[in-house]
């Protein structure tokens, strides 16, 4: 693809048309805007430009359309798959300045967002008012909710209550074309037209800019238990996963972590402290939430009743605020833990629930053969296992050339128990390469006129998912 | 549009593909695949196709395709916006053999069905394993699950577990080109391309036609509450509704019948008796449901409380399953006591829950202003009103003419309180004259645009939602 280059004129169209103040062309922010969450890499944007409407947005889309100058929108680029990565120069357009909550209506139990506000700051917002603003990404303290919607964020709370596309009504769009659309209507069923509101979530930033986003919300629960579950076996703590389900019980959350990752996080997070049997290969964290403490207590007997079957040891119940704060940091932390320990990478793997304990042994089998050792942790309620390949002693050709083949073996796998390769963190620009285990040609060729349709010059996120 | 008339060969061809016996040109089959249940609508097609595998029905689509002969895809005919009318002639594609649930995975809480499974039937076969399939249209009994797919159908239990798009997984399809492609994974959570799945729900047979659907489930609740509230105003009825869910209380069921409606239904529905006040102006249908029934009558004592506040009457709760089914036979048979009676027109509106009152009240003032009285009923906790426009002493040419302005009206209304024309029966024929109330043209145009990606000679239902 070939991009115009940013020059002088240019620049001043975007001063005029976002501020002065707004567009930076140094290299700390040029650095600072060249890179998110993901490994280690880094492509340098030619300026950054901060709009501070949803009308600027689409001025700024308009103009760079005309001019065929490639725009990476960038949110809190806390994303692990280069999704803010600007591979091919041109404008990083970041929507940090759209931060507003315009709205959460407690008349109708929703709310308006603009995609700059934080995740966890918007759910606080609506906490405050007795809803409840499910998606928690590990991230939530900083992702923003435009990057939530661009990647179909998932967390903890997702098991129970659904990922980010599950709550959201009607979006406001910037097209490549410079114009403003709003997907749908803010209500609750709709047999209106094709689902654009759908399309758009998980586009990670191909089709257009969201610019703002009506969200349907449920009252607070009001209550909470959570509780570790040791296993000697982790092979077994996945089984037990898929029992508990099948007992009707539905956890808000049931958290999957291998002995390694706990250990790391610990060494890590260092004001947590935690005593871990020797013979413990992996822990469930699991939350069930609702109004009745009575009714939370006789899930949790049953629970540790079936966990019981599968060799699972002493029980940790938090029964505070305090020691499910703390027992909650270390699972979101464990992703910065492992980032810490050594050069890795992350796959975002995802299979049906019960198939959980096959993709775990069939992981660790794919290390032995290919020579790499993993951290496993995730979302074990939605078969979301994060598998991190840590580079250890592997030298630098195997790291970025054999290792490759064992991903593409463990994607095949995936494949195989009718998952895919991204759960939650999005195909960006490192799960690219993958994309043909999953997608036949005829539905690779779909998604691609898809994005011709929204985006004919490709000037929007060039050199993402498919492109 | 010009579409192939079918000739002889064109039926050999089909008869090649499907078999001697499933191909069909008699008067009789013509007439019964020319209309739906949408008015008196009836529109001839030249044959009534009906395969019996994925695989040929994509072959019909792939000559068809190629000849440029129109395709009606059909399911149970049980559509209220006139999607399953073949407006060009050309063939019926009837789903109805495709009618086998492949299997109820109760290790993974999903399950995989043909689109000819009747919903309730599906339903069943679920609940027989413990699990809960939740959608469940009025027309459950006779609508297939590829109708509830093309359409996003919803149901009552909507207001609580969602419409249908809330439990598809990943669909089969089968492409006007005669590819067979599946949209997703058979995972709870995916971040790995376009939302093909999404888009595919609810575009009412013009992008594709669903040749499989695997869905996820819930574990069956164990019980359920179910009350009649009657109200001496419609619309303070309406605001107990917002009033309900403000307080925290998630019902599985939150209906609204104008008095005209129950009235109307229990003459034609003959076998229930229901003793009703005069002064009552609409009534409330209300369930609670879970797995502990003292939780659920905390719940409904909550309800009482409130529901008084807005003037109710004396509260009707049915305490055992036969009451529970009579109730549930009047609301669902509403729909077929209203045409009975009068010729009508049945429109679809949905608003954010709270703006239902205002709503409501509108529809009356619209209704008075261009002479046509309406019966509302629908799924109040939805904010989704079915405005029943009854014929009664109209001339042919008001109804015919000065009626869409009255609709027209009520349509604008229905965007300006944020909502859209139609919440769950589907835009289809007749109500894709109004789309330019709710869609600009850019929004019209990028749909288009999908439409012709998926479908670039306009074979696939032609004539239906913007064509």
């Amino acid at each position: 693809m070939q991009y115009k280059s940013i020059d002088q004129q240019d620049l001043d169209h975007f001063r005029l048309t976002v501020g002065a103040g707004q567009v930076f062309t140094d290299q700390d922010n040029l650095r600072e805007y060249s890179h998110d969450e993901t490994e280690d890499l880094s492509y340098l944007p030619e300026a950054v430009v901060k709009p501070g409407t949803a009308e600027e947005v689409a001025a700024i889309l308009r103009y760079c359309n005309e001019k065929g100058i490639a725009v990476t929108p960038s949110g809190a680029r806390t994303g692990l798959s280069g999704g803010a990565l600007p591979l091919f120069g041109g404008i990083n357009l970041s929507v940090e300045r759209l931060n507003k909550i315009v709205e959460v209506d407690e008349r109708n139990l929703q709310a308006t967002v603009e995609p700059g506000v934080i995740n966890q700051v918007f759910h606080e917002a609506c906490k405050a008012k007795g809803l409840f603003y499910p998606p928690d990404p590990s991230s939530w303290g900083s992702s923003y909710i435009g990057g939530n919607l661009a990647l179909n964020a998932g967390g903890p709370k997702a098991v129970k209550y659904g990922v980010t596309n599950a709550y959201v009504l009607n979006l406001q769009v910037a097209l490549a074309n410079g114009e403003l659309i709003w997907t749908g209507a803010n209500v609750l069923k709709n047999s209106t037209g094709y689902n654009l509101t759908q399309l758009m979530v998980g586009s990670e930033g191909t089709l257009g800019i969201i610019t703002k986003a009506v969200f349907k919300l449920l009252p607070y629960p009001k209550t909470n238990v959570l509780m570790l579950v040791p296993f000697a076996s982790a092979e077994k703590a996945c089984e037990a996963v898929s029992a508990i389900f099948q007992a009707g019980i539905t956890p808000s959350a049931m958290e999957f972590m291998e002995r390694d990752a706990i250990d790391w996080t610990l060494r890590y997070v260092e004001d947590v402290q935690l005593p871990i049997g020797e013979e413990v290969e992996a822990h469930l964290l699991i939350e069930v939430d609702g109004n009745e403490e009575e009714q939370l207590m006789k899930d949790c007997e049953k629970m540790a009743e079936i966990v019981e079957r599968f060799g699972a040891g002493d029980i940790l119940f938090a029964d505070n605020d305090n020691d499910k704060a703390a027992l909650w940091k270390l699972r979101r932390r464990v992703g910065e833990a492992v980032k810490a320990n050594s050069v890795y990478k992350e796959e975002d793997t995802v299979v049906p629930r019960a198939e959980l304990a096959k993709l775990l042994k069939g992981v660790k089998e794919i290390g032995a053969e290919y020579g790499f050792k993993s951290v496993c942790y995730g979302h074990a309620g939605d078969g979301n296992l994060h598998v991190n390949i840590i580079k250890g002693h592997m030298s630098d050709a195997e790291w970025k050339v054999d290792l490759k083949k064992g991903i593409r073996k463990i994607f095949e796998l995936v494949r195989e128990l009718k998952g895919t390769i991204s759960g939650e963190h999005g195909i960006g620009l490192v799960q690219k390469e993958y994309l043909d285990i999953v997608f036949s040609k005829e539905e690779l060729n779909l998604q691609k006129q898809i994005k011709k349709v929204f985006d004919p010059k490709g000037i929007l996120n060039p050199g993402k998912i498919f492109m």
